[in-house]
This record gives structure tokens, sequence and C-alpha cells, in this order.
């Protein structure tokens, strides 16, 4: 029994890699987020669909292991990684019991990658990612991680800054990085990555506070080798000789 | 004047991203480090190519630019992703005086997910994505990111963990997390990431000290939340009623 679970990238197919293309045309069947799907609407024609709503995780990924033990081929995608906040580690939590189901992972790339593309090069030193998402992980902990990646001068990619209902996140986040971080630290937030509608601006931790986020947005967090170059958010790797 | 600047994934064509390819495919001249250029040779057949050692970085960069000014289109390549320690902020600094030559990088999947996926799904929570390298970073800041990464519960994956140089780094810095994090915790080793000859192990972090590791490695710490399941290695994002 064979469950693929994909990381698409962060847009259409042409964001995601041949592997992960060639494991989708051979899945009778595709479990996922309605929206994900519908960004690859073009190479699941014809298939099987699972679909669930944005908080239903688990009832889809119990839905694709019944899925493989009917005997159906199929693959469980995921926006971006499929590691990286993603489906992959609840697939194995739910398939723990069923040693008998091989799970393939098939990573994509992760919107820390996609969105710093399109920013420029904010992540080429250390970095982290944390995820503002209050749902899974308390409150309290993410503050430690802030304060921790601040500390560290580590360069910071945010996932899920924002939702209708979490709209003060990303403001308190910035507050507890400037209590260590420049006002004047190099940001930058990515709007829909690779996607129709596309925004991008570099602003300043400063000024970062005040923005509006959701959760097709990417916020990203210089160090102290970060500046902006030609409207660009660079990370120095620190070569000499340029 | 157009560079592009290209992440190509952990290993050979199937592993970058279709938009990657038609990059490619769309110039006449290609600099990367040898052994990268390698892993994608059939689509750089009959193109120039700009072939630099491992540690002449600033120079390829510099070839690359002079390229794009004589009127070439040139893609400077990395292995995973273009930015995540790759060459897209070298390059930014290359032509930072030269605001007309148009720099578009194309992310790819970078060795923190396609390791991680080889592992099963290590960096599921919060992670920081460290390198062990100390030819550009002093060992003292990066001594000071692994008690950060520690302190904050944060998974992590170490890039360049050793080197016929760097022999010891992967030990001193187990026994830097040692200081606070269980010897139990759950770690991985991914080599050769999506290449021929890709090996992957299991271990803990007591176990991973006297690790053999180089340049193709990449290691994965894990954090509180993350266990074997059935050989992999999987960090819990917390679900609920699995």
């Amino acid at each position: 029994m064979k469950l693929y679970c994909i990381g698409i990238g962060p847009g259409g197919v042409e964001q995601m890699t041949l592997r992960a293309v060639r494991a989708l045309e051979r899945c009778d069947c595709v479990a996922g987020y309605g929206l994900y799907l519908d960004l690859i609407d073009e190479l699941i024609e014809g298939k099987e669909t699972i679909e669930t709503g944005m908080t239903r995780e688990v009832d889809r990924c119990i839905a694709a292991r019944d899925a493989a033990r009917d005997g159906k081929t199929v693959a469980v995608v995921s926006s971006g990684d499929a590691g990286v906040y993603g489906m992959a580690s609840l697939l194995f939590e739910v398939c723990a019991d069923d040693p008998a189901i091989e799970i393939e992972v098939i990573p994509g790339v992760t919107a820390a990658c996609a969105g710093g593309a399109v920013l420029g090069a904010p992540l080429t030193d250390d970095f982290v990612c944390v995820s503002l998402s209050d749902l899974l992980t308390p409150w309290a902990v993410i503050e430690k991680r802030l304060r921790c990646a601040a500390a560290g001068d580590l360069c910071i990619a945010l996932y899920n800054p924002g939702s209708r209902t979490r709209t003060a996140h990303l403001r308190r986040a910035c507050d507890i990085l400037l209590e260590s971080l420049p006002p004047s630290t190099v940001c930058g937030i990515v709007r829909n990555i690779g996607r129709t509608g596309e925004r991008v601006a570099l602003t300043t931790l400063d000024g970062l506070r005040d923005r509006p986020v959701d959760m097709l947005t990417t916020v990203f967090i210089g160090n102290s080798r970060t500046h902006a170059i030609n409207g660009r958010m660079v990370t120095s790797r620190g070569y000499r000789g340029i």
C-alpha cells in the first residue's frame, strides 16, 4: 500500500518539481485543502478527490489512509513543502499502527524559500521558521521562540502571521522582537507567493507591526547582516573581496 | 540585462521545479560549482559554463555578472535553494552598483526539506537552519545560535556539519546541545540527498556526536515533540484526535 505526501510548492504546476508531478500522475485519489487542489487542477482532472476544510486535517489524513487500504494509490498534498507545517507528520501519526502502508514524502519549495526569492535573498544567514498560529502551539512557546531568534541574531520567516481571528499576533510578535532588535531592522512581506495577485513590500520592524497580514502572507525579518539593495532584501553571507 | 539565480534542488533534473528547468533552457551561459553542474548536465549541454572551485564564489558571481553585461542570458546555479546558503545574496552584492541588471531568483528545494522528506517529517514544528561552517561566521556566533535553538525547543537542521578540515565541529555542536537537551533526543542523518548513494540513519543526540559527516551530509535534531515512528523521524504538529 502506497501513500504519497506531496509538497506542491507555493503556486501552480510550474512551481512543482518534476518528481512531484510524476507522483501525482500515478495517483487515483488526491486529498487536500480545496484551495491547494485548485492550484493543480490541470494535474488531477478525473481523479477522485478528498477535500476537507482548513481545520479538518486529521479527518483528511484518515480518509487518505482508508483509501490506501482500499487499494488506491493516494496522494495527500500540502502547499509549499510537505514537512514544513504540512501534512507529512500527521500522516505518519495516523498510519503509525499500520506499517504495511509505505509513506513516500515528496518535498516541495516552502514559503520561506519561495517568498525569500521574491524579496531577494533574506535567509542567506542562519534562520528560523516560526508559525504565529497558536491553534496547536501555546502562545507562550511562540513568544519564547521569538526571543530566542532575536538573541541568536537569526533571520526569521514567520508563517501564518495572521488570520481573521488572529489580527494582533504580528503586532505582538514585533513588540517582542523590538525589545532587543533595532526598529530599523529590514523586513519584508510577501502575499500570494507565486500565485495570481502576488504582492511584495519591504519595510522595517517598526513599520511591520501595523501591516495587515493573513494566512496567505509570509513575513521576513532580517538580522544584523540584512540590508536593502536596489529595493531587494538581502542578507549577506559574509564573503569578502566583493 | 537578465541574471537568473537558480536553486536546482538536492539532486538531478527530476528534483528541479518546472520553472527552474525552463529558465535554464533560456540561458546561454551557466555558472556553478562543478559538482552541481554535473547533476544537471543533460540541461546545459552545449551551453557556455563558468566553473570555479568551492571557495571561489565571489569570482564566480563576478564572471556571471560580466557575462550578463556582455549581453548573454546567464544563470548562476546553487544546489538546494538559491537563497539558503546559496549564491543569491552574493549576486545581489556583486551587482549592487548596476541596477540595470535584473536578477530573478528561482527558488528550489533546500536540504532541510529534501533530507527531512527522506527521514520522514522532522521539521513540522518551528525549526532553525544553522550552518556549522565557520569560514564565514565566527564559531562563537554558531555556538550562541545552537544554545538559542535548544532554549527555544526548536527543531534543528545542520548544514555543512563537517569537512576534511572541520572534523570536530559536529561533536562540539552536540556537546553544546547536550548541556540542555536529553541524550535520547531523536536525530537523523542524510547523506547525498536525492542523489546516487543516498544514505539515511536515525540516531540519538548522544549517538550523533561520534558520527562521521561531511559537506554532503545534512543533520537533523528533533525537539520535545519528535519521536521515531516505524523507523521514520517525525515531529508532531500537535493535532488532537488522532
